[in-house]
């Protein structure tokens, strides 16, 4: 199949640094030109190294070459600033939104109130050296910390939970499962709609075991990697 | 926007109880029709649809509305049969391979041994009530589980390790990303080709901390909801 052996020409030269981290790939008809190829067949061959994460496309804009994906340890609650410096990468958190909204009935089920109940709602986009790779909605009960939403919310809401609140995040249930953007969700990772997505449901229990809030989050697909250890209880 | 529309219809039909689980939809011409819609706004409709996991395709037989989807919990190693069992569904797992193979770049290296070596491969699927969910391959180290390919490998491995080698799976470090099905990993799976996928990869390792097999899977991404709780450490 020609479009596999395209992939593999586009593998090795990424893997031998031909092709770095976040470089862009010259337009679809000039790489079908280069490749002597059609660019239905080149697009099999880039559909192929998306779906593996090695490449990604900006709506728009093009393709590039993925980044190392970050290694997210769900067992392991550090926030986000201080998981990606520890692996060397740039963070930023841009404040998208922040409201009172009444709860519909997935958040209402998460947060164990009744729908319509109002509950602070925090859209934020999470960036990796420059590149959106998350959007993450934050639910909040505001009995449990009353206004928070005076405070700057594009920084760690870990930190002003528990400098301001002295609440610290103490257990979380999580739930993963593989989606993708649409729409809403596409338009602030910069990504065409259909794009795989990684999505994280996680609702997050302070340090007395009470329900302090929940957040959805939808990762491009190639930007991050589960990674944990497990040990069989005996 | 009417795609949105006709999406919620078809939602609160499942939500009612009026589309029932593993049910195969009208052909798409007939749905378009019942919605008075084009086909290019219902298939908007059911891409949104699958990309929530709430319906899904299977290649050449049309759309199907999804069951619940199998809650795995990485950190509790169960088998597969068992876990079925759990939650009321019925396992069955075919087996399509089972042979001596050298070990390629990646194999190589989640194994740590040298690129070429021979490994024991064994590709299967697996189905819960009928329908084919994840294509699981192991790559086995065969110094470690001598005579392995004269056991009948559609049973529980790791029932065949406890019984005939004295091994367990003590601990495993697992990866896991959002992917898609191409080609060879969408045929076993009755799926399309692009359709979205949970990747799994997982390192084992037995009581004694030696290293015994991976195995990496390939889930349909509707069928698996990874699900497990994290405590901070102090």
């Amino acid at each position: 199949m020609q479009y596999l052996k395209i992939k593999e020409e586009i593998l090795q030269q990424i893997e031998s640094g031909l092709l770095t981290s976040g470089q862009k790939l010259m337009s679809e008809r000039k790489l079908a030109e280069a490749f002597h190829t059609t660019r239905v067949t080149l697009r099999e061959a880039l559909s192929l190294l998306e779906s593996e994460g090695r490449v990604y496309r900006e709506d728009r804009r093009g393709w590039f070459i993925s980044p190392e994906p970050l290694r997210y340890d769900p067992t392991n609650t550090t926030n986000f600033h201080n998981l990606a410096l520890s692996q060397k990468r740039i963070p930023k958190t841009e404040l998208l939104s922040a409201t009172m909204v009444p709860a519909d009935k997935q958040i209402a089920q998460l947060l164990q109130i009744a729908p319509q109940t109002e509950v602070i709602r925090i859209h934020r986009v999470r960036y990796l050296d420059e590149r959106p790779v998350v959007l993450v909605t934050n639910y909040v009960l505001p009995e449990r910390l009353p206004n928070l939403l005076s405070h700057d919310l594009s920084a760690s809401l870990t930190d002003i939970y528990q400098q301001h609140y002295n609440t610290l995040y103490q257990c979380t249930h999580y739930r993963i499962r593989s989606s993708s953007l649409i729409a809403d969700t596409a338009a602030p990772l910069r990504a065409t709609s259909g794009c795989a997505a990684m999505y994280i449901e996680r609702v997050n229990y302070d340090q007395h075991g009470q329900l302090l809030d929940c957040d959805l989050e939808y990762w491009r697909h190639d930007a991050v990697t589960i990674e944990a250890q497990a040990i069989r209880q005996k």
